[in-house]
């Protein structure tokens, strides 16, 4: 017996590639998306009273993990990517239903003419990702604080001091004051979470690495407690 | 663009019909399941470390509330049943992916042969739910006990003074301790959350209501702050 969905949404993410993504939701306050309903979900009686909640749960597909094959065990991050844990012990993406579950938080909805719009911040999501379903967070069920992690028990924490080169400054200057101010709380909190693979986290040789923050490239080198954003380009196809 | 999943697993639940059953996981702790993991993923490699946790998120199909339509407002029980909001802004099972979400305690994995499955406790799924995910609970990102809701801020809360007929205690008696207590311990908790249909829970006319646990029909009353089991039988067909 098998099941078929249809997306009721299409995720607009800040994320436009997989490297830089947390590794879970709500690590990157400053991560915001837009999630566009679909017709014919796209209707306000569908979503009234949402706004009394600050959060929800997203159930969403993995759309650019999707595979042929599973396997049985994945290499999480946490542990240094090279140890095996079952696939069903992990949130990894490459998983036999390929399906996501995030909370994010509902920071207003809009709608105009037939566009209706969730905007969603702390989001660890995709541009593009297909959206299966949309639930109010409910902490007196949702919320076990106490619950026993396995290998996984608390949130990655690093510091970082982090500086711009006069290059990447400019691009800045040129923006609206607001703007710039979400880029910067955006790149400070996304290389707080340190997205290099695990393998490449004790590496000193000042490597560049490279991610797609809406539409501007952002290039950066990492030492061991500081990171330099070295340069930001705005990329011109949009 | 449709998505298609198949079961990786089936719930054995102690709830056979979908009357009785709690509005949200955890509400019930004596509510017990088991999940059997189906080939080809009942593979123990697949589930290796999950051990480690004592929360787990069961994403599943709500398979007896299929429906060719959808509607885009639920009267939700906690607002007396007669106050529509979004189906969005609700848990309800009526929705347009029918993909349910509940945190589940993890009491123990079992594997013989080539049977593989996993002991839930305070379970809100009916008898035969089809599974399309296990993740394990991160209370990390999954746990914010301060989150804001709408109009379904606290659990329900009752308190009922239970008691059993001569009928029903006499059966009760036949049975192993362990199993008599956990039996009447999951009546009392299913009653406390009045599983009654909304616009009866101010009736006070004595009525019989009946709901199947196990392979037991129970027969109950209910007055204002108490309740009585009025008969249990053992059905045959097991």
């Amino acid at each position: 017996m098998s099941y078929t969905f249809d997306p009721i949404g299409i995720v607009h993410s800040c994320f436009k590639e997989k490297f830089g993504i947390p590794r879970q939701p709500g690590l990157i306050p400053e991560a915001e998306g837009r999630l566009e309903i679909l017709p014919p979900y796209n209707r306000p009686e569908a979503f009234r009273q949402l706004d009394g909640y600050s959060h929800l749960w997203i159930t969403f597909v993995f759309h650019a993990a999707i595979r042929e094959q599973w396997s049985p065990t994945v290499r999480p991050p946490r542990l240094g990517g090279n140890q095996r844990v079952g696939v069903f012990a992990s949130r990894s993406p490459f998983r036999p239903n390929p399906i996501g579950l995030s909370v994010v938080k509902l920071h207003s909805i809009s709608c105009s003419q037939d566009q209706f719009v969730l905007h969603l911040g702390g989001i660890d999501l995709l541009d593009g990702t297909p959206v299966l379903d949309i639930k109010p967070y409910l902490p007196y069920s949702d919320a076990i604080p106490d619950a026993h992690t396995g290998y996984a028990p608390e949130p990655p924490a690093h510091h970082i001091t982090l500086t711009f080169s006069a290059q990447a400054e400019s691009i800045l200057k040129e923006l609206p004051r607001s703007r710039s101010d979400h880029l910067r709380r955006l790149i400070q909190q996304i290389l707080a979470n340190d997205p290099r693979p695990a393998y490449l986290q004790a590496d000193t040789s000042l490597r560049e690495f490279g991610m797609q923050l809406y539409d501007y490239n952002i290039r950066w080198q990492v030492g061991e407690d500081r990171a330099c954003i070295t340069r930001i380009e705005q990329l011109t196809d949009h």
